[in-house]
């Protein structure tokens, strides 16, 4: 059982700055994420893109920007369970709460926050009917370690940016590569078509368009697929492989949240907005672009605000009979829990005579 | 009569980053600040402080996070009318407003945002009974333009940073320099203590310690001080002077914005938070530290979110008949007044058979 005071659940740019605002609270935080990496939607959807509206930021690529917020939150030593979806919350009779994954990973924690966007990020999968037996034995729809593939042969099925960018990065890595879509066309940056093409024409990346994956083979784990072509002229091709990857992207799904007796309002949690961002159930918090109140922005810098405001509630519940003065991090420093101290240089009071 | 959308009053952190979020709107601000320069706190108290919780900023300078909003809301291309107080708020018939400095300064505007932190910063000054006749002809309590004492004399007073580094700046601008502070240690930068240390060792800095300006002599201008000393041993120095500069730090007050019939709560003006930050004057909104709710916090991040929101609702105001739907930056990019635009790069669709 993971111990905590405050549980995240969603790893996006709102979970992620409540642990700097939580930290400066002396309180520990946890982040689970079904995505395999933090960032939330900056990261999955628009990596490379440009935001404006970061303020104080004219221009930064919304990777950058979790990158910052991953350096700004490393002095409090967030843990993280990725690749898991938050499936139950079970509150336990001192108040507490208990949230356990699709993976059966339980963690215990005194306040709970949801910061989980639009939910969940689920694969679009597609539709082959055995496909389910073969997850996680030899499916995947998201790469968390791309060393399993080292010298195995995979089939990549996808004609998006993500597609593309595995394909390209595993011909360093897998034995094969083969790359299916639907199309001819690619939409994706245009380095990242052009790389494919080159990749393609040196024959690193084998390609099969205007086709799709249609037929799984293996006896536990995949052995070989099936590959059929729009034009019904072309006879299938049957390509053996250790890994079907198809990359369809993810979407967001409120999912197992919308279960936990929550106030939903517009597929989103009700929150008092007016006071702490505390749901209908008193001890989980609900910031970011998953909350919904009059006025609501779905805005990184609102989250960012809704968890300053979030913690020094939480603080309360967590620590009943204490009271917190803010000190601005200028004036107080900031005191990481790895032992680190930034602080501002003091002002010298000396004789200049 | 200064036109423009909305007005802000207070050109701190907050009021900057609401001429951007306007801008997203396409409306048009205006920012009045009763000190000489645009930052508020950040610019006037700690600009060479660092402040750790700006949400992706790590570390960042008081002074260069006013930059960046400067940079951020130059394609907004704002008005400033600096160094001047707001002094009156009248409503019009058709519900727009006129605001007026104490320099007699008009501004008309169909949405006044009060940005006004901890209140207009204004001098501390030091108690000779005649100084007020001086003021504007020879004493300044804040410098807007170094340039005006360019060959001049000046006699400036006070131990902190301010007079610190105007004292060693004027050195190159003023013909005589001369410093007057009631006790022989500065506070100020450890550099800049050092460098006025030595300007003083060099004769361009005239150093009076353990001492203070007693009077102030002259027909219409300041034509010289004399200054007394902490023991009374010493004679009282007779120095002619064109220009008395204390500098013993400005101090927010409130001022004027308390009289203009807005609910005040601990010194600060009640706002609706729960929706758009109106206050109770219709079309008045308050943003920053200046307004006050359960739970508010006086930290830059909210300043931000609370001026994105509020420039929704104002929007409806000035546009009643218009449905705004909001766009990303980064989809819908940035479109300045000054014909610039930022947009991301477009995805390509392409075959790379
Ligand atoms: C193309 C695009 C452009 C954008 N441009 C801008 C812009 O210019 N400016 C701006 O401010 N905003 C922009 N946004 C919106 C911005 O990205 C979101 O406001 C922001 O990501 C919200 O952050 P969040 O942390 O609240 O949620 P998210 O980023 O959505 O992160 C939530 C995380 O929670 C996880 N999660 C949810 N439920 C569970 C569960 N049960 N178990 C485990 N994990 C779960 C999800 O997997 C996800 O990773 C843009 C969005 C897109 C798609
Ligand atoms: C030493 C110090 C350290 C700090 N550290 C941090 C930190 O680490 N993190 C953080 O988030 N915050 C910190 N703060 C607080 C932060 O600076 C404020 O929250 C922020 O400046 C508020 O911005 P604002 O724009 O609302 O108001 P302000 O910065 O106060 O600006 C308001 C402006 O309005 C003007 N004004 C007011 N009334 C009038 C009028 N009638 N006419 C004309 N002009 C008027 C004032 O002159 C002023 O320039 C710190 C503050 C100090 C003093």
């Amino acid at each position: 059982m993971i111990k905590t005071d405050i549980l995240i659940i969603g790893a996006g740019p709102t979970g992620l700055f409540t642990v700097f605002e939580a930290g400066l609270l002396k309180l520990k935080c946890h982040l689970i994420d079904a995505l395999p990496q933090p960032g939330g939607q900056c990261s999955e959807i628009y990596p490379k893109k440009p935001i404006y509206d970061i303020p104080a930021y004219p221009e930064i690529l919304a990777g950058d920007l979790v990158d910052k917020l991953m350096e700004q939150i490393k002095p409090f030593e967030p843990g993280f369970t990725l690749g898991e979806r938050a499936e139950t919350l079970e509150k336990q009779e001192d108040g507490s709460f208990i949230v356990t994954t699709n993976k059966g990973t339980e963690h215990h924690a005194s306040v709970v926050v949801i910061a989980g966007g639009l939910g969940s990020f689920e694969p679009r999968k597609p539709l082959i009917s055995n496909i389910g037996n073969f997850e996680d034995k030899g499916v995947s729809y998201i790469i968390k370690n791309p060393e399993v593939f080292r010298n195995k042969k995979v089939v990549i099925a996808g004609g998006g940016d993500s597609a593309l960018d595995w394909a390209i990065f595993l011909t360093d890595v897998a034995s094969e590569v083969a790359l299916v879509h639907r199309r001819n066309e690619f939409r994706g940056a245009l380095d990242s078509v052009e790389k494919a093409r080159e990749l393609a024409k040196l024959g690193k990346i084998q390609l099969y368009t205007e086709a799709e994956v249609s037929e799984i083979h293996g006896k536990e784990e995949v052995q070989a697929v099936v590959i059929k072509y729009n034009d019904k002229q072309r006879d299938k091709s049957y390509v053996e492989t250790d890994f079907f990857i198809p990359l369809f992207g993810l979407s967001p799904k409120l999912g197992p949240i919308g279960d936990w007796g929550l106030e939903i309002e517009k597929n989103a949690i009700k929150v008092n907005n007016a006071r702490d961002y505390q749901t209908n159930i008193p001890g989980v918090f609900a910031i970011g672009d998953v909350n919904t109140y009059e006025g609501k922005l779905k805005l990184i810098l609102s989250g960012f605000h809704e968890a300053a405001v979030m913690c020094q509630f939480a603080y309360q519940i967590i620590n009943p009979n204490k009271r917190y003065v803010m000190k601005y991090t200028t004036v107080g420093g900031v005191q990481g829990f790895d032992g680190t101290k930034k602080e501002a240089k003091k002002e010298v009071v000396q004789s200049i005579v």
